[in-house]
């Protein structure tokens, strides 16, 4: 069994990369309109002189200036030889000022001037813009949208820019083309796009080829064919220590593997070989791992080739939400979500799988936390490099809790604010205590309620946590769909598919049941499956997996399923009301009043009877003081 | 004649704009690796459940977790019923966990594991990134590469964006299509390119049609026929107040001019009407009055209608080098070169004339002087507009003086080591002056030197200015260029082309003329034009536009003319010896001291014996005290 033998730190692997392969000295020739974002491969001269001769610079009289002399505003003078022009008109032989339209008169069909002009007033000098064959940008020079109209208006229609070519060879048996559905034990072959993504652009140029199985001799032939035609070439996968990761042994009898295993987490199998002259370098297949080594080691390589790839961004001090532990030697990168709650800024941490890519979707920032370091304490403030601008960090909304559709509306909404919604997926005991903390703006929380009686949810708040409210969003029916149109009653003996435990859609079947008194034991119920989503379960009833489903009328209708409601589920934000009138939470207010989220909720087929009140919520005498729960995502 | 009688400020101009005309609502369909930047029109649901079953997240073993119970370093324990699985393989029935081959080895073909493992170690739950029709992205979204690769890991390759279709007419007679040479009175119709370049991407497609003469009744015509088919209609030039300024007469016979005039400098001739429910936009013809509109005006409609067009920067306070007027009741945008000098961070204002593209091509900032100031005196701190990042503000070089070739081939090596050089071209006097004053890095300098003699040139300090040195860029030889090979006592009743009076390449001749006894009176010398670039000046020669001119070998040899040697320029850089070793200075001497700088110099025929010294220049006795002179750029 193999082993990272020569595991190297992330910064021997930068350094070993930039000073094994110098540029390759790639240029191709653009369009200028394509070029924004390019590098200029040389200085790039005018074509002619711009303006090509004194030009009038406003519309008005050309004049000789002389002619003017003495005038004033007791004392104007008529103007015997003056030309009218045009901004940008040839200025006639004679004269050598332009007199503003707005500043003369008409009397008797000459001009008539109150202020004398000094030579040259009003007039555009020939070149003043440039000489012919002057310098209009060096080389080197990352091409902006003006400096695309001033070569434009120099003459340049196209121009040499700095490229660099990469070939990617995503490489595993179990991949399959994206756009198709995959079977389990498939998987969508997109690492390949998100290095086109990431690196494409700027003068880069991504050629994707069709993925190769796990054989060692065809990623072989691979690598050969592209090392001669791209300056970098990127394997995707097979580049770890299982058996079927040939990515070592075929580029070792190519070349030469110059590390392999990097000291960061994730993204530990990565692998850098030299294969004629030219790097070729093994991506791990999980994204996150992708997406950090391509982030803290191609565009690095890039910046070193000249290439105009932007850093990640810029510092911002925030404080951890959470705890977090790494390991001492593993330089580790955790995707935050952060946001300025109360005055000051916060990153809730991600979950760190290295394939939960909705991870990276939900976070706006990330922090690196050092070989040397151990972890971090919930609090601990530490430098969060932030991937979005820092106005879209004082717009953004941090939301702990449960997952649910109202919340992924209204995140729709907020960015028509101007605003982000960033959901932090966590237990709802979580979500409330992260609130109570101050680390985020709102708690998520769904819980069933009873179909008659009172409308509000019970919140059990910690006892010593003052002036919490709650915003009301939607309510939902829950019930049973199914092919033949099955109550509760019906139900014993038939096969259905649940949701997750202590989700309440779980908890209104379990009350239902409770309530319906013929069910003796909820054992005579088999369990098909567990599914998460409703219009899943619907499918798979639908498919004939299972008698059953727990599901909504929304989620039945596609699939010409009935419904058979059992209760409701109330979805509620909690919010600080101390915290009310700052920004976003404010906005968030804004947007859940507003007829736009109204309409969506009802769309979706949620009940959406809120009156825009915020319902203050007093502690609840039976539940202890807050004490630390340890952060866990909702299984 | 008319005036601008419906003039607004800025801030009315927006919200007319605003308020006028809601987001039109288009809407398109593109592949996901198109749709960086762009805004989603829609929720975005995943098409499958990611992953779709339970999949190993390492590689290594599938074990019950049961069978590893007590296992310990000591007490190892050989699993029975293991099946090696690879990261991504379906978890077999039976199994609940995955031993990472890391911890295991082969002993009798059997896996050993030294540790317990519990239930789910090192699984990827099915649906741990997504559920099968759960929200990917929100709408309203702003799309970035990682999103694009979480799209296409959740089987989505289109997806719906905003979009907004622009029509861009340009308007003039004088306008000749880019890439053809202009003749005397012809204007290179660049600023559509230039609408494309600022408002194109992230959903924004501009139209591009063929310039309309000025003409009325084409203008109208053209534009009927694009409000019916793009969202904003925007006519370039023609929206002034000339004999030839077509574009309000074309509009108020198709629709209603909702203001012509704008309070703002420059861009006052701007035109909104409303045609058919759209807003038609007349935008002046000159570059720079054109680019602060689409700046301040259109990219705000855009950012209005849902689109992600970034604002200009961030705000920075910096020192302004140089006094400004503005009118009063005018909303007035100047230009700057930002660097920092000396630890606080300076802005020099670039030549305000709005058809000066080289003013935006070489600054990187703004300040917007507001309507109610009527300037600043010159070390007024402004908060200033930094249209690059703050890391390349950090790296500018700021230098001011003349111009010369020297210093454009510099930029390119200073781009290559990461920094940027911005000239401020002004006086020879301005540019020592503003390194006095320490408002630039350095001050660049351009001085005829004897052919024989101390190999440096004079350069008179003002008294009192201590520590300054220069840096020798270098020299080049001047001389006639000719068809005949005519010498300074053939020129004599021949016509000749100059250079402008005061520059270098004057003062030589106007020295050899003086050296050269034969003549008497330089009067028997007409001169037929006053070039500013040699290359231009050997053009005319060839073309027999006169018999001389003044030139270099350089600039001779492609127009196959002869070259008689009259003397020496040199070019240096002035710099503050005590602030040598700040950053952006030491790059400066690093790069003048680079093989790449000196192989550049000689490649474009200077004579470049640089050494790497710095030579310390002592106050001039003669010279007065350091005084205000006024900024003037050179003629």
């Amino acid at each position: 069994m193999r082993r990272y033998l020569d595991q190297v730190t992330l910064g021997q692997a930068v350094e070993c990369m930039i000073t094994s392969f110098p540029p390759p000295g790639r240029t191709a020739r653009v369009p200028i309109l394509q070029a924004e974002g390019m590098i200029t491969a040389a200085p790039v001269y005018a074509g002619y002189t711009v303006p090509i001769a004194d030009v009038a610079a406003m519309d008005g009289f050309a004049v000789s200036s002389q002619e003017t002399t003495g005038a004033r505003d007791q004392v104007p003078v008529s103007l015997s030889s003056s030309v009218p022009v045009n901004t940008g008109n040839l200025i006639p032989s004679g004269c050598d000022a332009v007199v503003m339209i707005e500043d003369c008169w008409l009397e008797g069909g000459r001009p008539q001037v109150r202020k004398a002009v000094a030579p040259g007033t009003n007039i555009r000098r020939k070149g003043e813009d440039l000489s012919g064959g002057e310098q209009i940008l060096p080389g080197n020079h990352l091409i902006r949208p003006t400096d695309i109209s001033a070569l434009a208006a120099c003459g340049i229609t196209e121009l040499e820019v700095k490229q660099i070519s990469i070939g990617v060879i995503p490489t595993g048996s179990e991949l399959v083309v994206s756009g198709t559905s995959p079977m389990p034990g498939q998987v969508v072959e997109s690492n390949s796009v998100m290095i086109e993504a990431m690196l494409g652009g700027g003068g880069v140029v991504c050629t994707r080829y069709p993925h190769v199985p796990d054989d060692p001799d065809l990623i072989r032939e691979k690598v050969a064919a592209c090392t001669g035609v791209h300056d970098l070439v990127i394997i995707t996968g097979g580049s770890s220590a299982g058996t079927r990761d040939y990515c070592e042994t075929a580029l070792t009898g190519l070349g030469e593997v110059l590390f392999h295993g990097v000291a960061i987490k994730p993204g530990k199998p990565t692998l850098l070989a030299r294969v004629h002259e030219q790097p070729v370098i093994g991506l791990p297949g999980y994204p996150l791992s992708a997406h950090l080594i391509l982030r803290e080691l191609i565009i690095p390589l890039l910046r070193a080739w000249g290439l105009a790839k932007p850093l990640a961004g810029n510092l911002c001090r925030v404080e951890l939400g959470q705890k977090t532990f790494s390991d001492c030697g593993i330089d580790e990168f955790i995707n935050l979500s952060i946001g300025r709650v109360s005055g000051r800024y916060v990153g809730l941490l991600q979950p760190r799988g290295a394939a939960v890519q909705m991870s990276l979707v939900r976070s706006n920032g990330y922090v690196h936390i050092p070989a040397a370091v151990e972890g971090y304490e919930a609090g601990t403030a530490v430098d969060a490099v932030v991937t979005t601008g820092m106005e879209e960090i004082e717009r953004t909304l941090l939301i702990a809790g449960v997952h649910g559709e109202p919340l992924d509306l209204l995140g729709s909404v907020i960015r028509q604010q101007g605003g982000t919604l960033l959901p932090c997926f966590c237990r709802r005991e979580n979500g409330i205590q992260a609130l109570i903390q101050r680390i985020c703006h709102a708690a998520m929380i769904d819980s069933p309620i009873p179909n008659r009686g009172p409308p509000r949810p019970t919140i059990r708040i910690p006892f010593g946590s003052q002036g919490l409210a709650t915003l009301h969003l939607a309510k939902q029916q829950v019930g049973i769909v199914s092919r033949e149109g099955l109550g509760i009653e019906d139900l014993p003996g038939r096969t259905m598919i649940g949701m997750p435990t202590g989700s309440p859609e779980e908890e209104v079947f379990m009350n239902a049941l409770r309530r319906c008194r013929v069910i003796d034991a909820s054992t005579t119920i088999r369990t098909a499956d567990v599914m998460k989503h409703t219009g899943e379960i619907a499918r798979a009833v639908r498919d004939g997996l299972a008698n059953a489903g727990i599901g909504t009328s929304q989620s039945a209708a596609p699939f010409d399923l009935s419904f058979v409601p059992l209760g409701l589920i109330s979805y509620d934000l909690l919010i600080d009301e101390d915290l009310c009138e700052d920004e976003p939470i404010a906005g968030l207010i804004r947007a859940i009043s507003s007829p736009r989220y109204r309409m969506a909720l009802k769309e979706s087929g949620y009940i959406s009877d809120f009156t825009g009140e915020i319902y203050h919520l007093p502690p609840c005498p039976g539940v202890g003081p807050c004490d630390e729960i340890p952060w866990r995502a909702r299984s």
